[in-house]
Protein backbone atom coordinates (compact mmCIF):
# COMPACT_ATOMS: atom_id res chain seq x y z
CA UNK A 1 0.00 0.00 0.00
CA UNK A 2 1.10 3.47 -0.94
CA UNK A 3 2.33 6.16 2.09
CA UNK A 4 0.04 8.64 1.59
CA UNK A 5 1.66 11.88 0.93
CA UNK A 6 3.34 14.94 3.23
CA UNK A 7 3.57 18.79 2.26
CA UNK A 8 4.84 21.84 3.95
CA UNK A 9 2.82 24.89 2.87
CA UNK A 10 5.47 27.71 3.93
CA UNK A 11 2.84 30.72 4.19
CA UNK A 12 -1.43 31.04 3.67
CA UNK A 13 -0.51 32.50 0.40
CA UNK A 14 0.21 29.19 -1.31
CA UNK A 15 -2.33 27.21 0.55
CA UNK A 16 -4.41 27.82 -2.54
CA UNK A 17 -2.05 24.96 -4.69
CA UNK A 18 -2.60 22.00 -2.23
CA UNK A 19 -6.14 19.81 -1.56
CA UNK A 20 -7.07 20.96 1.69
CA UNK A 21 -10.08 18.29 1.68
CA UNK A 22 -8.73 14.90 2.16
CA UNK A 23 -5.40 16.03 4.50
CA UNK A 24 -4.99 16.20 7.97
CA UNK A 25 -3.99 20.18 8.24
CA UNK A 26 -1.55 21.09 10.69
CA UNK A 27 -1.99 24.61 11.60
CA UNK A 28 1.57 26.13 13.15
CA UNK A 29 2.04 29.52 14.08
CA UNK A 30 4.79 29.22 17.09
CA UNK A 31 5.26 32.52 17.82
CA UNK A 32 3.05 31.98 19.62
CA UNK A 33 -1.01 31.52 19.17
CA UNK A 34 -0.84 27.50 18.79
CA UNK A 35 2.24 27.36 21.69
CA UNK A 36 -0.23 29.36 24.10
CA UNK A 37 -3.48 27.29 22.85
CA UNK A 38 -1.02 23.97 23.40
CA UNK A 39 -0.32 25.17 26.84
CA UNK A 40 -4.00 26.33 27.47
CA UNK A 41 -5.13 23.07 26.78
CA UNK A 42 -2.28 21.25 28.67
CA UNK A 43 -3.44 22.67 32.10
CA UNK A 44 -6.51 21.88 31.45
CA UNK A 45 -8.78 24.31 30.25
CA UNK A 46 -12.25 23.37 28.51
CA UNK A 47 -11.72 24.47 25.46
CA UNK A 48 -10.60 27.26 23.10
CA UNK A 49 -12.40 29.34 20.73
CA UNK A 50 -10.30 31.47 18.30
CA UNK A 51 -11.97 34.14 16.75
CA UNK A 52 -10.43 36.84 13.89
CA UNK A 53 -10.98 40.19 16.03
CA UNK A 54 -11.13 41.64 19.17
CA UNK A 55 -14.60 42.77 18.86
CA UNK A 56 -15.61 39.31 18.09
CA UNK A 57 -13.60 37.95 20.89
CA UNK A 58 -15.38 40.55 22.72
CA UNK A 59 -18.29 39.51 22.05
CA UNK A 60 -18.26 36.11 22.50
CA UNK A 61 -16.37 36.09 25.78
CA UNK A 62 -19.97 38.40 26.81
CA UNK A 63 -22.27 35.69 25.56
CA UNK A 64 -20.40 32.63 27.59
CA UNK A 65 -18.99 34.34 30.53
CA UNK A 66 -15.67 33.17 29.15
CA UNK A 67 -12.08 34.85 29.74
CA UNK A 68 -10.88 36.38 26.57
CA UNK A 69 -7.27 37.30 25.47
CA UNK A 70 -5.69 38.13 22.53
CA UNK A 71 -2.55 41.28 22.01
CA UNK A 72 -2.40 43.87 19.46
CA UNK A 73 1.42 45.43 19.12
CA UNK A 74 2.50 43.51 22.24
CA UNK A 75 -0.15 44.69 24.37
CA UNK A 76 -3.47 43.24 25.95
CA UNK A 77 -5.83 44.65 23.07
CA UNK A 78 -8.46 46.99 24.36
CA UNK A 79 -10.93 45.70 26.08
CA UNK A 80 -9.40 41.94 26.98
CA UNK A 81 -8.78 40.56 29.99
CA UNK A 82 -5.83 38.78 29.11
CA UNK A 83 -2.41 38.58 26.95
CA UNK A 84 -1.20 35.57 24.49
CA UNK A 85 1.72 34.36 26.32
CA UNK A 86 1.45 30.75 27.16
CA UNK A 87 2.97 31.92 30.71
CA UNK A 88 -0.34 33.61 31.78
CA UNK A 89 -2.46 29.68 31.60
CA UNK A 90 -1.04 27.94 34.74
CA UNK A 91 -3.44 25.14 35.14
CA UNK A 92 -4.93 26.64 38.84
CA UNK A 93 -5.90 29.62 36.49
CA UNK A 94 -7.34 28.06 33.26
CA UNK A 95 -8.36 24.84 34.03
CA UNK A 96 -12.16 23.92 33.35
CA UNK A 97 -12.39 27.07 32.03
CA UNK A 98 -13.38 28.75 28.26
CA UNK A 99 -10.74 30.41 26.01
CA UNK A 100 -11.66 33.26 23.79
CA UNK A 101 -8.45 34.22 21.60
CA UNK A 102 -8.07 36.59 19.47
CA UNK A 103 -4.89 36.10 16.91
CA UNK A 104 -3.94 37.35 13.60
CA UNK A 105 -1.89 34.72 11.70
CA UNK A 106 -2.96 31.66 13.08
CA UNK A 107 -6.61 32.53 13.24
CA UNK A 108 -6.61 33.42 9.90
CA UNK A 109 -4.74 30.58 8.56
CA UNK A 110 -7.06 28.05 10.30
CA UNK A 111 -10.54 30.20 8.45
CA UNK A 112 -8.86 30.27 5.54
CA UNK A 113 -8.56 26.24 5.76
CA UNK A 114 -11.92 25.66 6.53
CA UNK A 115 -12.99 27.73 4.16
CA UNK A 116 -11.24 25.73 1.57
CA UNK A 117 -12.83 22.45 2.87
CA UNK A 118 -10.75 21.18 5.32
CA UNK A 119 -12.44 18.85 7.42
CA UNK A 120 -9.31 17.83 9.79
CA UNK A 121 -7.39 20.18 11.29
CA UNK A 122 -5.07 20.43 13.55
CA UNK A 123 -2.35 22.92 15.77
CA UNK A 124 0.86 22.62 16.23
CA UNK A 125 3.91 23.72 17.84
CA UNK A 126 7.15 22.80 19.45
CA UNK A 127 5.14 22.55 22.88
CA UNK A 128 3.08 19.73 21.65
CA UNK A 129 5.39 18.31 19.06
CA UNK A 130 5.03 14.01 19.74
CA UNK A 131 1.31 14.58 19.93
CA UNK A 132 1.39 16.51 16.17
CA UNK A 133 3.82 13.57 14.98
CA UNK A 134 1.58 10.69 16.81
CA UNK A 135 -1.28 11.91 15.75
CA UNK A 136 -0.49 12.29 11.68
CA UNK A 137 1.39 9.14 11.65
CA UNK A 138 -1.64 7.40 13.23
CA UNK A 139 -4.09 9.11 10.74
CA UNK A 140 -3.35 7.28 7.59
CA UNK A 141 -4.60 10.45 5.58
CA UNK A 142 -2.10 12.74 3.72
CA UNK A 143 -0.96 15.67 5.68
CA UNK A 144 -0.52 19.71 5.03
CA UNK A 145 2.04 21.44 7.61
CA UNK A 146 0.59 24.60 7.17
CA UNK A 147 2.84 27.77 8.81
CA UNK A 148 1.00 30.40 9.27
CA UNK A 149 3.96 32.96 8.64
CA UNK A 150 4.05 36.69 9.18
CA UNK A 151 1.37 38.90 7.19
CA UNK A 152 1.81 36.07 4.64
CA UNK A 153 5.67 36.06 4.41
CA UNK A 154 7.69 32.95 5.15
CA UNK A 155 8.77 32.60 8.81
CA UNK A 156 11.85 30.71 10.46
CA UNK A 157 10.24 29.30 13.07
CA UNK A 158 6.98 27.94 11.58
CA UNK A 159 9.48 26.34 9.17
CA UNK A 160 11.35 24.71 11.60
CA UNK A 161 8.55 23.31 13.82
CA UNK A 162 7.36 21.70 9.81
CA UNK A 163 11.32 20.66 9.81
CA UNK A 164 11.29 19.12 13.20
CA UNK A 165 7.92 17.27 11.93
CA UNK A 166 9.08 16.47 8.81
CA UNK A 167 12.72 14.74 10.30
CA UNK A 168 10.38 12.80 12.58
CA UNK A 169 7.86 11.28 10.63
CA UNK A 170 9.69 10.94 7.39
CA UNK A 171 9.36 7.00 7.31
CA UNK A 172 5.85 7.37 7.09
CA UNK A 173 4.93 9.08 4.38
CA UNK A 174 5.89 9.95 0.57
CA UNK A 175 7.55 13.08 0.51
CA UNK A 176 7.77 14.65 -2.64
CA UNK A 177 8.35 18.48 -1.82
CA UNK A 178 11.10 20.93 -1.53
CA UNK A 179 9.37 22.78 1.26
CA UNK A 180 9.20 20.11 3.19
CA UNK A 181 13.16 18.47 2.86
CA UNK A 182 14.24 22.37 3.14
CA UNK A 183 12.33 22.65 6.36
CA UNK A 184 13.86 19.50 7.51
CA UNK A 185 17.28 20.26 6.39
CA UNK A 186 17.16 23.74 8.77
CA UNK A 187 15.84 21.63 11.29
CA UNK A 188 18.53 19.07 11.45
CA UNK A 189 21.36 22.38 10.74
CA UNK A 190 19.81 24.83 13.89
CA UNK A 191 17.94 22.26 16.09
CA UNK A 192 20.79 22.36 18.69
CA UNK A 193 21.17 25.63 18.59
CA UNK A 194 17.49 26.95 17.76
CA UNK A 195 17.64 29.49 20.39
CA UNK A 196 20.68 31.19 18.87
CA UNK A 197 19.44 30.86 15.54
CA UNK A 198 16.02 32.10 16.41
CA UNK A 199 17.73 35.62 17.23
CA UNK A 200 18.67 36.05 13.87
CA UNK A 201 14.97 35.93 12.81
CA UNK A 202 12.44 38.62 12.29
CA UNK A 203 10.07 37.22 14.40
CA UNK A 204 12.86 37.21 17.23
CA UNK A 205 13.20 41.27 16.65
CA UNK A 206 9.30 42.31 16.57
CA UNK A 207 8.95 39.99 19.97
CA UNK A 208 12.33 41.08 21.41
CA UNK A 209 10.89 44.59 21.87
CA UNK A 210 8.26 43.65 23.88
CA UNK A 211 10.67 41.94 26.15
CA UNK A 212 9.23 38.35 24.97
CA UNK A 213 12.51 37.02 25.37
CA UNK A 214 10.97 34.08 28.03
CA UNK A 215 8.37 33.80 26.05
CA UNK A 216 9.97 33.08 22.54
CA UNK A 217 12.43 30.12 24.77
CA UNK A 218 8.86 28.67 26.05
CA UNK A 219 7.99 28.06 22.13
CA UNK A 220 11.14 26.61 21.51
CA UNK A 221 10.76 23.80 23.69
CA UNK A 222 9.85 21.06 22.97
CA UNK A 223 6.85 19.04 24.14
CA UNK A 224 6.39 21.13 26.86
CA UNK A 225 3.04 21.22 26.93
CA UNK A 226 2.70 18.20 24.96
CA UNK A 227 -1.35 17.35 24.59
CA UNK A 228 -3.01 16.82 21.16
CA UNK A 229 -5.33 20.07 19.70
CA UNK A 230 -8.10 19.24 17.27
CA UNK A 231 -10.43 21.41 15.73
CA UNK A 232 -14.20 20.83 15.76
CA UNK A 233 -17.25 22.52 15.74
CA UNK A 234 -15.51 26.10 16.22
CA UNK A 235 -13.61 25.29 19.14
CA UNK A 236 -10.55 24.09 19.81
CA UNK A 237 -9.99 20.63 22.33
CA UNK A 238 -7.62 18.53 23.97
CA UNK A 239 -7.69 15.39 21.96
CA UNK A 240 -8.32 11.98 22.88
CA UNK B 1 23.41 55.99 4.88
CA UNK B 2 21.55 53.38 5.65
CA UNK B 3 22.07 49.90 3.23
CA UNK B 4 19.38 49.08 0.88
CA UNK B 5 16.94 45.92 1.69
CA UNK B 6 17.22 42.46 0.10
CA UNK B 7 14.12 39.72 0.36
CA UNK B 8 13.80 36.49 -1.26
CA UNK B 9 10.48 36.01 -2.26
CA UNK B 10 10.53 31.86 -2.48
CA UNK B 11 7.59 31.46 -4.93
CA UNK B 12 5.73 33.91 -7.85
CA UNK B 13 2.55 33.66 -5.61
CA UNK B 14 4.18 35.81 -2.76
CA UNK B 15 5.85 38.35 -5.12
CA UNK B 16 2.72 40.97 -4.28
CA UNK B 17 3.81 40.82 -0.70
CA UNK B 18 7.31 42.70 -1.64
CA UNK B 19 7.54 46.43 -3.89
CA UNK B 20 8.83 45.85 -6.95
CA UNK B 21 8.70 49.07 -8.20
CA UNK B 22 12.06 50.87 -7.19
CA UNK B 23 14.35 47.43 -6.88
CA UNK B 24 16.48 45.43 -9.03
CA UNK B 25 14.28 41.72 -9.52
CA UNK B 26 16.26 39.31 -9.95
CA UNK B 27 14.50 36.46 -11.73
CA UNK B 28 16.20 32.57 -11.03
CA UNK B 29 15.13 30.03 -12.60
CA UNK B 30 18.34 27.37 -12.06
CA UNK B 31 16.84 24.13 -13.95
CA UNK B 32 16.93 25.33 -16.52
CA UNK B 33 15.82 28.74 -18.03
CA UNK B 34 18.26 31.16 -16.47
CA UNK B 35 20.92 28.97 -16.90
CA UNK B 36 20.29 28.38 -20.20
CA UNK B 37 20.17 31.99 -20.37
CA UNK B 38 23.62 32.87 -19.16
CA UNK B 39 25.05 30.29 -21.27
CA UNK B 40 23.71 31.84 -24.77
CA UNK B 41 24.51 35.20 -23.64
CA UNK B 42 28.06 33.85 -22.37
CA UNK B 43 28.87 32.38 -25.69
CA UNK B 44 28.06 35.32 -27.72
CA UNK B 45 24.03 35.24 -28.64
CA UNK B 46 22.77 38.94 -29.95
CA UNK B 47 19.55 38.74 -27.52
CA UNK B 48 17.42 36.66 -26.13
CA UNK B 49 13.59 37.04 -26.45
CA UNK B 50 11.65 35.22 -23.71
CA UNK B 51 7.92 34.04 -24.28
CA UNK B 52 5.08 32.66 -22.47
CA UNK B 53 3.89 30.35 -25.16
CA UNK B 54 5.15 28.07 -28.17
CA UNK B 55 2.66 29.39 -30.67
CA UNK B 56 4.39 32.74 -29.56
CA UNK B 57 7.57 32.10 -30.05
CA UNK B 58 7.45 30.34 -33.50
CA UNK B 59 5.81 33.53 -34.30
CA UNK B 60 8.46 35.67 -33.10
CA UNK B 61 11.10 33.75 -35.00
CA UNK B 62 9.64 33.33 -38.47
CA UNK B 63 9.21 37.25 -38.08
CA UNK B 64 12.89 37.58 -37.00
CA UNK B 65 14.46 34.58 -38.70
CA UNK B 66 15.61 33.75 -35.49
CA UNK B 67 16.53 30.33 -33.52
CA UNK B 68 13.33 29.36 -31.66
CA UNK B 69 13.80 27.05 -28.56
CA UNK B 70 11.88 25.57 -26.03
CA UNK B 71 10.90 22.38 -24.56
CA UNK B 72 7.37 20.78 -22.92
CA UNK B 73 7.65 17.47 -20.91
CA UNK B 74 11.29 17.07 -21.44
CA UNK B 75 11.21 17.57 -25.60
CA UNK B 76 11.63 19.96 -27.96
CA UNK B 77 8.09 21.30 -28.25
CA UNK B 78 6.85 21.20 -31.35
CA UNK B 79 7.16 23.64 -33.80
CA UNK B 80 10.58 24.79 -32.32
CA UNK B 81 14.33 24.12 -33.32
CA UNK B 82 16.20 23.77 -30.40
CA UNK B 83 15.24 22.55 -26.47
CA UNK B 84 16.11 24.34 -22.58
CA UNK B 85 19.76 22.82 -22.19
CA UNK B 86 22.72 25.08 -22.03
CA UNK B 87 24.46 22.60 -23.80
CA UNK B 88 23.36 23.04 -27.12
CA UNK B 89 24.16 26.50 -26.83
CA UNK B 90 28.46 26.85 -27.83
CA UNK B 91 29.74 29.98 -28.64
CA UNK B 92 30.07 28.59 -32.50
CA UNK B 93 26.81 28.00 -32.98
CA UNK B 94 24.73 30.79 -31.10
CA UNK B 95 27.19 33.65 -31.38
CA UNK B 96 25.69 36.79 -32.78
CA UNK B 97 22.39 35.32 -33.14
CA UNK B 98 19.16 35.70 -31.42
CA UNK B 99 17.13 33.39 -29.63
CA UNK B 100 13.61 32.87 -29.30
CA UNK B 101 13.28 30.88 -25.97
CA UNK B 102 10.30 29.47 -24.36
CA UNK B 103 9.95 28.51 -20.94
CA UNK B 104 6.94 28.29 -17.99
CA UNK B 105 8.01 28.93 -14.85
CA UNK B 106 10.57 31.80 -15.00
CA UNK B 107 8.96 33.60 -18.47
CA UNK B 108 6.20 33.66 -16.21
CA UNK B 109 7.71 35.44 -12.95
CA UNK B 110 9.73 37.97 -15.59
CA UNK B 111 6.40 39.14 -17.10
CA UNK B 112 5.04 38.86 -13.08
CA UNK B 113 7.54 41.56 -12.39
CA UNK B 114 6.84 43.45 -15.38
CA UNK B 115 3.14 43.87 -14.57
CA UNK B 116 3.90 44.97 -11.06
CA UNK B 117 6.05 47.98 -12.42
CA UNK B 118 9.36 46.46 -11.99
CA UNK B 119 12.20 48.61 -14.01
CA UNK B 120 15.06 46.81 -13.28
CA UNK B 121 14.98 43.19 -13.84
CA UNK B 122 17.64 40.54 -14.40
CA UNK B 123 18.17 36.78 -14.47
CA UNK B 124 20.90 34.87 -11.96
CA UNK B 125 21.75 31.37 -11.96
CA UNK B 126 24.81 29.55 -10.54
CA UNK B 127 26.07 29.72 -13.80
CA UNK B 128 26.76 33.45 -13.15
CA UNK B 129 26.58 34.03 -9.82
CA UNK B 130 29.49 36.58 -9.66
CA UNK B 131 27.80 38.32 -12.26
CA UNK B 132 24.70 39.03 -10.03
CA UNK B 133 26.48 40.09 -7.09
CA UNK B 134 28.67 42.08 -8.65
CA UNK B 135 25.62 44.13 -10.00
CA UNK B 136 23.02 44.10 -6.89
CA UNK B 137 26.00 45.22 -5.18
CA UNK B 138 26.78 47.93 -7.38
CA UNK B 139 23.32 49.37 -7.54
CA UNK B 140 22.92 51.10 -4.68
CA UNK B 141 18.96 49.73 -5.26
CA UNK B 142 16.78 47.49 -2.80
CA UNK B 143 17.07 44.25 -4.20
CA UNK B 144 14.51 41.39 -4.70
CA UNK B 145 15.97 37.85 -5.00
CA UNK B 146 12.59 36.42 -7.28
CA UNK B 147 12.72 32.34 -7.22
CA UNK B 148 10.82 31.06 -10.12
CA UNK B 149 9.57 27.87 -8.43
CA UNK B 150 7.79 25.21 -9.93
CA UNK B 151 4.15 26.13 -10.39
CA UNK B 152 4.60 28.20 -7.65
CA UNK B 153 5.59 25.69 -5.51
CA UNK B 154 8.42 26.41 -3.86
CA UNK B 155 11.89 24.41 -5.10
CA UNK B 156 15.24 24.03 -3.65
CA UNK B 157 17.87 24.84 -6.31
CA UNK B 158 15.84 28.72 -6.77
CA UNK B 159 15.83 28.72 -2.91
CA UNK B 160 19.29 27.41 -2.87
CA UNK B 161 21.04 29.86 -5.32
CA UNK B 162 19.31 32.78 -3.98
CA UNK B 163 21.07 31.76 -0.60
CA UNK B 164 24.36 31.50 -2.24
CA UNK B 165 23.47 35.24 -3.18
CA UNK B 166 22.75 36.15 0.45
CA UNK B 167 25.86 34.61 1.67
CA UNK B 168 28.22 36.34 -0.56
CA UNK B 169 25.97 40.09 -0.22
CA UNK B 170 25.05 40.27 2.99
CA UNK B 171 27.40 42.92 4.55
CA UNK B 172 26.14 45.37 1.79
CA UNK B 173 22.21 45.31 2.88
CA UNK B 174 19.91 45.44 5.13
CA UNK B 175 18.24 42.25 5.55
CA UNK B 176 15.33 41.81 7.48
CA UNK B 177 13.75 38.47 5.95
CA UNK B 178 13.68 34.92 7.17
CA UNK B 179 13.58 33.53 3.86
CA UNK B 180 16.74 35.05 2.83
CA UNK B 181 18.36 33.60 6.20
CA UNK B 182 16.71 30.19 5.88
CA UNK B 183 18.18 30.34 2.18
CA UNK B 184 21.40 30.98 3.25
CA UNK B 185 21.62 28.91 5.93
CA UNK B 186 20.34 25.77 3.90
CA UNK B 187 22.96 26.88 1.05
CA UNK B 188 25.87 27.09 3.92
CA UNK B 189 24.86 23.35 4.82
CA UNK B 190 24.86 22.09 1.76
CA UNK B 191 27.13 23.89 -0.66
CA UNK B 192 29.79 21.53 -0.33
CA UNK B 193 27.37 18.28 -1.91
CA UNK B 194 24.88 20.79 -4.00
CA UNK B 195 24.95 17.71 -6.64
CA UNK B 196 24.32 15.12 -3.75
CA UNK B 197 21.56 17.19 -2.47
CA UNK B 198 20.31 17.72 -5.44
CA UNK B 199 19.22 14.19 -5.86
CA UNK B 200 16.72 14.33 -3.10
CA UNK B 201 14.57 17.26 -4.77
CA UNK B 202 11.48 17.30 -7.13
CA UNK B 203 13.07 18.81 -9.76
CA UNK B 204 15.96 16.49 -9.64
CA UNK B 205 13.62 13.54 -9.98
CA UNK B 206 11.34 15.19 -12.87
CA UNK B 207 14.70 15.99 -14.80
CA UNK B 208 16.17 13.01 -14.30
CA UNK B 209 13.67 11.31 -15.87
CA UNK B 210 14.50 12.99 -19.42
CA UNK B 211 18.24 12.00 -18.93
CA UNK B 212 19.39 15.64 -17.73
CA UNK B 213 21.49 14.53 -15.31
CA UNK B 214 24.56 16.57 -17.01
CA UNK B 215 22.25 19.60 -17.73
CA UNK B 216 21.62 19.75 -13.93
CA UNK B 217 25.19 19.23 -13.04
CA UNK B 218 26.11 22.27 -15.30
CA UNK B 219 23.28 24.31 -13.84
CA UNK B 220 24.43 23.51 -10.48
CA UNK B 221 28.35 24.92 -11.45
CA UNK B 222 29.03 28.34 -10.02
CA UNK B 223 30.51 31.02 -12.38
CA UNK B 224 30.79 28.59 -15.47
CA UNK B 225 28.68 31.40 -17.84
CA UNK B 226 29.55 34.51 -15.84
CA UNK B 227 28.01 36.96 -17.52
CA UNK B 228 25.39 39.54 -16.80
CA UNK B 229 21.77 39.38 -18.25
CA UNK B 230 19.96 42.48 -17.86
CA UNK B 231 16.04 42.79 -19.29
CA UNK B 232 15.42 46.18 -21.52
CA UNK B 233 12.95 46.79 -24.31
CA UNK B 234 11.10 42.94 -24.52
CA UNK B 235 14.63 40.97 -24.51
CA UNK B 236 17.60 39.90 -21.78
CA UNK B 237 20.70 41.19 -23.27
CA UNK B 238 24.77 41.06 -22.06
CA UNK B 239 25.17 43.59 -19.29
CA UNK B 240 27.66 46.40 -19.99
Amino acid sequence: MSRPSLFTVLSPSLLHLYDVKDAVVVVIDVFRATSTIAAVLHNGAHKVIPVDTVSGAIEIGQELGAITAGERDGRIAEGLDHGNSPLEYPATFIAGKTLVLTTTNGTRLLHMALRDGATTVITGSFANLGSVCDFITASGKNVLLCCAAWKDRVNSEDSLFAGAVVSAVSSHFTIHCDASLMAAMLYSSVKDNLWNFTQQTTHYHRLSRYGLQEDMRWCLTENIANTGVIYRDGALWRMG
